[in-house]
């Protein structure tokens, strides 16, 4: 039977993704070894690791910017801890949009005075507080552009000439921003680049150097770019991965024929739910995310029945977070519109069995 | 032709994992979905990860007595800082065996004290201190059992009252050793254990929270014990394919069984360097790593012919490491003695061209 993977991360990837990491764990380019036992000093190696941190710049469109790409270890969990240690010279604003970004707030406290400048935490999260005021002394604005679990994505971001850095871990490559608004970016890649286990940050160099602390060599950004990311062994097969799927995208059309599938396998879903009189959005309408869909049943009773259903139609991954219950379908880059509808044809087949 | 990969690390795993983890990035375990796209929270990756974290405790014979195995991310170079930042209150002595001694001590100093109690710097680190004396009053000794650049292994480890951390990144489940004299062990995957991208962390528990200082999360050996190594998305395949090496491992009767292989392979070749007259070894002879040969020529003319008899028999990886030229077999548990046979055939052959 033909799955559908609506999983919130680790996801979807491209299937010919997979047959391709799949051929090079036996057999690298003809090379008589596993991609997974060269060294990551060969030239084999060099290329993929030079490819995927060029690629994601081109990608978002941030060539010739000052930026550079690296991948790293660690998660935006890493991140969360290591933008402030690079960046937190005294006070830092954060936008609170969700779990992710609570905790990000937390791992930035260690390291200086943490202002949270909008919060939506009032109303679980289901909505993206707007018209809040900037202050003018901050040395970073730290904002989520999309909360995975909640289902809302920012539409609008911050504008100020204070550096704006965005974990933009869900929604990274799945529609058109002008990147270079932001100074530092970082992104998990298991969502809509890659297998868990790197994460790629872009940062404009001129933003690093800053301030007065001395940086561990493991968590300074400093240190990376002048290695190209290969200070130390980087995750071999995470970043191959990563650059088959980066290489997938381009040949699509890049960002911009990305997002154009997006709009539609959002569209389908949140239809679905706005007609469906069995099923209620948790997200405000003008925050939805095109990436992650919540939504609930009106009556709790018809879950088993919906829950069997989907089963039988080959959906996966479809529960909920427990902080807000539920389903949630996340529709990553990788995910067919076919998935979707197969999904919404259930939640149709339902309202005629109810 | 048959590869024979001696390269240092990322490097050979065994062949039955290579073809595991291929099938598995294709269908895991008939489910219809890849491995490397699925939850992490699902119970096929929760069943992953216990296993691999059980098996670690398992081979090293340390089930039982109070240890924690952790799979994180961020290799060896994270865990110099780690150790540091879980650890260091006042003073740390350090063993200096080469340059990953030479860069955890970098790391530690900007915790606390760091005294280099004994170091092999003065001869480029051909062989390992002994006699050294270690104060009372240390927070821990941290030392690096097998020195990959250099070729040199500890073979008694110091003994005292003070927690002992070692990082055994290249040479964990080779050798037979007494692990519960160690109270915190790490090493990265890419040699004995998987693919880059994890690292192995065994750590007793009551050493952990003695300390007056805030540690972040991702760094906290605490949040990720409390977690069941699942503070954050772990890196999937990594984690996957060093479970299938460890039960690979156990399957061939574990260190003991590894152990007798890997002292075979380091007898053929180091014969081979001691009795050809070509080749002189690097490291002291008591002091010889089994997993590392060093070697250099004699006559350096011979280099071309030399490297031309290794490409055309299939030698792959065996260049020296900068900091010590020449030569450098590889031998970590996945190859096998043919593939030593191999190089040491074509040591002879030059001997009787030459």
């Amino acid at each position: 039977m033909k799955k559908h993977n609506f999983s919130a991360g680790p996801c979807i990837l491209p299937q010919e993704v997979f047959k391709e990491a799949s051929q090079a764990i036996l057999d690298y380019n003809d090379s008589g070894l596993s991609v997974i036992e060269i060294s990551h000093r060969s030239k084999d190696f060099v290329d993929i690791m030079e490819e995927a941190r060029s690629l994601a710049l081109e990608l978002l469109g941030l060539e010739g910017k000052g930026y550079k790409a690296l991948f790293l270890q660690g998660g935006a969990s890493t991140q969360f801890l290591m933008t402030a240690y690079n960046l937190l010279q005294t006070k830092a604003g954060y936008i609170n949009t969700g779990s992710w970004s609570d905790k990000a707030v937390k791992e930035a406290k260690l390291f200086g005075e943490v202002l949270e400048i909008a919060s939506s935490k009032d109303a679980n999260y289901n909505y993206i507080p707007k018209g809040y005021e900037v202050p003018g002394d901050l040395d970073y604005i730290h904002c989520t552009s999309n909360n995975t679990i909640f289902g809302t994505q920012i539409k609008d971001f911050p504008t100020s000439n204070i550096p704006l850095v965005c974990d933009m871990s869900s929604d990274i490559f799945s529609r058109q921003l002008d990147f270079s608004k932001f100074s530092l970016i970082y992104a998990g890649a298991q969502k809509n680049m890659g297998p868990a286990g790197t994460t790629l940050v872009v940062v404009k160099e001129d933003i690093l150097g800053k301030i007065n602390r001395q940086i561990p060599s493991m968590l300074d950004y400093q240190v990376h770019i002048s290695k190209g990311s290969m200070f130390n062994t980087p995750p071999v097969f995470a970043v191959y991965t990563s650059m088959l799927t980066l290489r997938w995208l381009k040949n699509l059309g890049g960002i911009a024929a990305m997002e154009e599938l997006n709009e539609k396998k959002a569209k389908l879903i949140y239809s679905e739910i706005d007609v469906n009189p069995l099923f209620k959005g948790f997200a405000a309408k003008e925050d939805r995310s095109n990436m992650n869909a919540t939504f609930t049943l009106i009556n709790e009773n018809l879950k088993e029945t919906f829950d069997t259903m989907c089963k039988e139609g080959g959906i996966n991954g479809v529960n909920g977070h427990r902080s807000v219950g539920g389903y949630r379908a996340s529709m990553y880059n990788a995910m067919t519109i076919e998935s979707v509808a197969a999904l919404v044809d259930i939640m149709g087949d339902l309202e005629r069995k109810a």
